[in-house]
């Protein structure tokens, strides 16, 4: 049989393989193993590696995009040596972001091209006023908007803590003053006094005019330090909530405010959580706080009534009523923001009581509100928010997904955190499972991802069936019957951190299905209430920490998200915080949220008739209707071949 | 000699009286003693009757105005019976406050024809809201918003706090409510939500809509109860400034409050005294203070200051600058009154460091805004203010009288309280003093209205000179060289309360002098800034408590007031606390204040060549220029032909 000779580059290795054998096999040759956590089942996608030149055959492409293969990617347990060829391993870190698609990297770009004078409604204003005379003796107030009457600013708010210290402020200036003033704001469009500053202040760092951009999650509170003159994130920083342990979804949260005290506790928590993030970014970053003088907020409408000390009950109680979805800019000062304390607090707009900021800014930051196809929008946290629509309109719903995907209310659910398992393979014909774990130490439970990925798993391998219902007939004794029923170890008492196996149980498999129907009927409904169908969607961008961790294809193949071609979708990472970010960046883009909010229609599901017809249809593995999810329906036609599995 | 029937009304007693004699003998005949406090010199006024009929000679009318000749009165001691004669004596009680001129009694009149809708800022909207179903599910403040649309409010301001409580104010009212709006103020043309009450929530009194008007003298501070639905004074109060023992005057109080602590303590100190005054308001009148919407303060420069806890350091200091004269209005919660906390607290304009709000509303109370002649307002408190103008123009300026007109820096001064002598009467041929005691009790000091009417008779009467130098020579054991030079007993310690002599000394003449001086200055400079004579002042408008209990004839004697005709003096009381409550009752009102604060040019006396000279030559009893005060020169000359002296 012919060899080939196959060169593996940065390394140079070479190794000599004959034809039709695997490029894994020459790769161990080299020298050179890649983690192949599915066991080379072509399924996790971590063996890529890119062709350079040379005759090499993709058995299975199901991993990778139309993007990678044009870029020359291959999977190497599944790349079929028919002569030589040149081969570029990428640096694992590369392959790990690309399938992670963990877009929230420490550093930002600015997302557009920033000019703070167009832009900005936080100037600052240099001043070389005239000191008074017994000729020229206005008072220091007048004296201060004569001079910027010159810069066209005029009928300025002046904060009474303000004003108790500008005569001492422009006396100790010498009259030589920079006026950090917010022009405008949506509800205003006359301009506010937040300080004065002796001429040329600045931080150590030489910043002057700085901001800060946070979105609220139920579970993670992140927040963005920004330098408004030149557009940049500094740095970013995140942090679970203080509340989780007050609740873990937003109808605990709102029945623990509803409690004696409660509100205020909740309230505390949030604002102690962003202040240690506050706290972090500037000591790290040696910015000083008080030249903070902008905040955007973002999160969902409970988290925003929470963080700005409005009851939350109405919202969860029939017709489901917000006290406010688009409140008035506020003052750090009444937030207890540890920032300038005149620093305007900007709340994004939600739309109803469970479509919140997060939505209205993702729906920008994500780009569906410049879409000119048809785009759904999705942000999964803790509840399912999600949007579709076009540039020119939206219709937007929220379902209730429940904890599940976030580790809780699963018998060995965690958050994902160190000793989570993230993602199990298991193999076709022995059953035996491979799985990650966060921090790579012995496991102690599944997170949501985890769980997605084991369910898709257990799925394809035939070890639940359409209904999640366990094949107690197979060869294993990973299957087995236990007390709540069918369940699944994934790993023993030996292997687990916790000494007891860790299993996944029938009722966690109709847990995670009810959860993933909800979202699945909100898809449906969305498309419904506007007489297109789901297939009819040309691109799904998904935003927050669940398109950050959850693979993807184990969405699809457990009916989560819609199945579709896999350019379609795009991940993206936290869009609220993004949208929070462009927001705090420019007038015009907090303008377009507004307009987005303004223009949504939202869909109440818990009214809506065909809801619970979708939910009922999507309570199957992937969904009653297998038409609508060809790429599982070809694996399992594959599988009866018997080809690749 | 023919004998004349003289009947007194109301009692209907009959008196026979020969031709010649005087009214007063008739009267103490028919056992009608009418207090003379003059000693029937036809100095004192207190005499004044009404003729209702017959033939009765006035000697002299030297006490009566023009309207009292009119309206038939006489002074009895200096009233000659020519026939049979009807005598009408009026209730002593309208003789003393026609005499005293103060107008601010308990119970004030509305202003002006008041309409609470064209007027007022303060509205209250009834509104029955929709209750929110699925299908129209908008957010709470939405809601309102809507509701309040169809009565033409829109782009509501919300404050945070009752944000806050929003929900469950509409919940509670089951929908109906009464939504409490100060529709717009001087710097702000939007509305802003101030409460949201139940529907028909009224107090006990059934009032719903209340204000209150300020004055803060540097003395006492005033405050009116006003029911906003009617525009009526409910009721009135006063107290002395807490302030006052940290200083008299506004200087000594701006040194106190560059102390460390202070300017909180000076705050705190008003804010107390206000609070007191609203205490005895709302407690008296049975009023609900949370239905207090709005507050309207008026006071000169410093006392704005230290109410608003702005630093007052620069006044003092050359050029004497204010931090703002015109501060947007502020919230009760921000000033710790204990009215709504989100009520509107409204600081009336300042012009200058030295002529304050006092003056603008006092000008618009008084009617200088609206006059047709050129018009001379004065009010002197701690400090002389004052306006020279017409309804197109005004001139203004300050000048410090300094405390003796409130007794303070004089041997034996005093407050106007219990113990203090307030009038003299001097006998021209003994030197022997008459005098009236606030409370009718024994002497402990004269206060500010007792020293000018004593110096004014002490000059009258010859005791003193032009230069204010006692004529020691005098046969009279009361005028005696003292341990200061030449002084006066008022009263012997016997008859005083203290157990010593109550003096005058010449140091306190001088003292009194220099302040009389220092006003005069003011006016004549006034003057002569816009080319006019001080004899070309058709109205002299007197307002603050300088007005309310100083004899003006006394006044004009010692020079402290131009010597004019006696109708064209009007004494108005407090014109500050006035102009405030028509700040209070009006938008329009409050934009004549307004506009008079941008209309007045301010004339800086310590930058002003003529007021020196001005001063020196007042420094004489009256005036050096005798020509400037015809009625002191008429007295003298017949003094001189020993007729009625």
């Amino acid at each position: 049989m012919a060899q080939h000779s196959i060169t593996f580059y940065p390394s140079n290795k070479v190794a000599l393989a004959p034809t039709g054998s695997l490029l894994t096999e020459s790769l161990r040759d080299a020298g050179l193993d890649l983690a192949q956590p599915c066991g080379g089942q072509g399924r996790c996608g971590r063996c890529a590696v890119i062709v350079e030149s040379g005759n090499i055959r993709r058995r299975s492409t199901i991993r990778l995009s139309a993007s990678d293969l044009e870029a020359g990617y291959a999977l190497a347990c599944q790349a079929v040596i028919e002569g030589d060829a040149a081969i570029l391993i990428p640096e694992q870190e590369a392959v790990e972001r690309r399938l992670v698609t963990d877009k929230t990297a420490r550093k930002v770009e600015v997302p557009f091209a920033y000019d703070p004078i167009r832009d900005q409604t936080i100037r600052a204003f240099d001043l070389a006023l005239d000191p008074p005379t017994l000729e020229d003796s206005i008072d220091d107030l007048s004296r201060l908007e004569r001079a910027l009457a010159a810069q066209d600013i005029s009928n300025l708010e002046v904060p009474l803590p303000l004003l108790r210290q500008l005569g001492s402020k422009l006396r100790a200036a010498e009259w030589n003053v920079t006026a950090i003033i917010e022009t405008d704001h949506w509800k205003r469009n006359t301009p506010r006094l937040i300080d004065v500053n002796p001429s040329g202040l600045k931080d150590p760092k030489g910043l002057d005019v700085c901001g800060i951009a946070i979105d609220i999650g139920t579970t993670t509170v992140s927040v963005y330090l920004v330098n408004l003159m030149t557009g940049e994130a500094i740095d970013t920083a995140a942090e679970y909530n203080g509340q989780i342990n007050r609740g873990e979804d937003v109808i605990s949260r709102i029945i623990y405010a509803n409690k004696n005290g409660g509100l205020s506790e909740m309230g505390d928590l949030v604002r102690k959580t962003i202040n240690d993030l506050i706290d972090r970014l500037v000591s790290r970053n040696k910015v000083d706080r008080n030249l903070i003088y902008k905040a955007t907020v973002s999160g969902n409408t409970t988290m925003m009534h929470l963080f700005a000390g409005l009851p939350p009950a109405s919202i969860r109680l029939t017709p489901y009523i917000p006290t406010v979805n688009h409140p008035a800019p506020l003052l750090a000062a009444d937030l207890d923001l540890n920032i300038h304390p005149l620093a305007t607090v900007d709340l994004l707009p939600s739309v109803a009581s469970y479509v919140g900021a997060d939505i209205t800014a993702g729906v920008l930051a994500s780009g569906l509100s410049e879409a000119d196809e048809l785009t759904l929008f999705i942000d999964v946290g803790t509840n399912g928010e999600m949007a579709l629509g076009t540039k020119d309109w939206f219709v937007t719903c929220a379902c209730s997904a429940g904890p599940a995907f976030e580790g809780a209310g699963v018998v060995c659910g965690m958050r994902a955190t160190r000793g989570a398992i993230e993602e199990v393979w298991i193999n076709t014909q022995t059953f035996e499972p491979t799985y990650r774990v966060i921090g790579e130490v012995k496991p102690k439970g599944i997170c949501g991802s985890g769980l997605i990925s084991l369910v898709a798993e257990l799925f394809i391998t035939g070890v639940v069936d359409k209904g999640g219902k366990f094949k107690l007939e197979l060869n294993t004794p990973r299957v087995r019957e236990g007390e709540h029923g069918g369940e699944y170890v994934v790993a023993w008492a030996n292997e687990s951190d916790l000494g007891r196996d860790i299993v996944i149980t029938k009722v966690d498999i109709d847990n995670l299905m009810r959860a993933k129907a909800a979202i699945y009927a909100g898809f449906t409904v969305l498309a419904q209430s506007v007489g297109v169908d789901l297939a009819d969607v040309q691109k799904l961008l998904v935003g927050g920490s669940f398109g950050k961790y959850i693979n993807v294809e184990k969405a699809v193949q457990i009916g989560l998200l819609p199945d579709m071609q896999w350019e379609r979708f795009n991940f993206l990472g936290n869009t609220s915080v993004l949208g929070a970010y462009m927001a705090l960046l420019s007038r015009e883009a907090r303008s377009k949220i507004k307009a987005i909010a303004e223009k949504m229609t939202y869909i109440e599901l818990s009214a809506d008739n065909t809801f619970y017809d979708s939910f009922t249809s999507a309570l199957f593995l992937p969904h009653t209707d297998m038409t609508k999810f060809p790429s599982v329906e070809a694996i399992w036609d594959n599988k009866e071949k018997q080809e690749v599995w």
